[in-house]
């Protein structure tokens, strides 16, 4: 595989969209052909899938459906979008893609590792991302953002110790990945946006 | 629970049909009160998982997200209804369940066991039906009474090798769990219900 795979993550009102929005700009003025994708979703039966994971739905909604449900759609981007761009060559820019199941489902729901590890085996069997940029907010502050935004969904609507434990998970996984760099989402725009661009030009170096 | 949870299983055109609707009534004479469910399926968000998986979509659909989307749609209708029903006492009759993921993932698309024993253990955690009635037919046959039924779904247009192994894998799961009886369903009709009947009886006594 010759192009590389870039993914952004973050809470909810972390600044995601902002932040790939410049990355796009970045690569491309560095001439690199890319694919933006989001997960879930990105494929049109990944979209259906997205739609049952983010729908609310009058029954109780298991954490292992909505676990089953990230690694279908992850499956599907994966060997249908991803991997073939990556093939020819292409960039691809990924708004979420593993460790936000391993933060929201791991971490704020609190689903056994060996249970995530199965699902990562089955669905990755290895894949991993070159670079990810996980803009790292106090809860609070993302969530406050979110809602100025308009309506929660249902996973969004977890409360705020959900939330704690899903940014404690991103934090200790970036500790031990060097592929994944915490962005300081906390500062001003302009400051998040030069640390962004900091990160990429050494991984573009 | 002291509900009973019976399955009855089998390639298409096995004559699962009328083999719940002669179980339904046996056991509602013995006076249970039944629930009815199928898989996947059976509450509105297996449901829509159960279109995603039937839907003919124009990328290519995963073994493994196929996998995951089944377990999912699974955990719901277990969670959801199965295990709500036996814990009130009601008998359950499932129009297929987990020996179908076993026999027609496993073996059909040849994915490997373990897994389908890392899925079964995240989605079911132990739980098991307490009776299968698996009807078993040569491919052939069962695919030549689909057909006449008309249009062959996406996983039934899977061609003839596909169902070979799925009954060989049927087989082999049913010699190796006594909770597992095989009813000869190339008999002629009266022959298969009454072959039915008796494995009920010896299970109700």
């Amino acid at each position: 595989m010759s192009g590389k795979f870039i993914v952004i993550e973050g809470l909810e009102g972390a600044g995601k969209s902002s932040a790939i929005a410049i990355v796009k700009t970045c690569i491309e003025q560095a001439g690199h052909s890319l694919v933006c994708t989001r997960e879930p979703g990105g494929t049109p039966m990944a979209e259906a899938i997205r739609e049952c994971v983010k729908q609310d739905w009058q029954e109780k909604v298991t954490i292992e459906a909505e676990l089953l449900l990230m690694y279908a759609a992850r499956v599907q981007l994966l060997e249908n979008v991803i991997k073939p761009a990556l093939q020819q060559g292409q960039w691809v820019l990924g708004d979420r893609h593993d460790l936000s199941s391993q933060a929201y489902q791991g971490g704020g729901r609190e689903i056994p590792d060996d249970m995530l590890a199965s699902l990562r085996a089955i669905s990755l069997k290895g894949f991993k991302p070159d670079l990810t940029l996980y803009l790292d907010v106090e809860p609070e502050v993302g969530l406050a953002r979110a809602r100025g935004r308009g309506e929660l969904d249902r996973i969004e609507q977890s409360g705020l110790a959900f939330f704690t434990r899903t940014r404690d998970r991103y934090l200790q996984l970036a500790a031990k990945d060097s592929s994944i760099k915490v962005i300081d989402a906390m500062q001003d725009m302009p400051a998040v946006h030069g640390q962004i661009l900091l990160e990429l030009q050494d991984f573009l170096a």
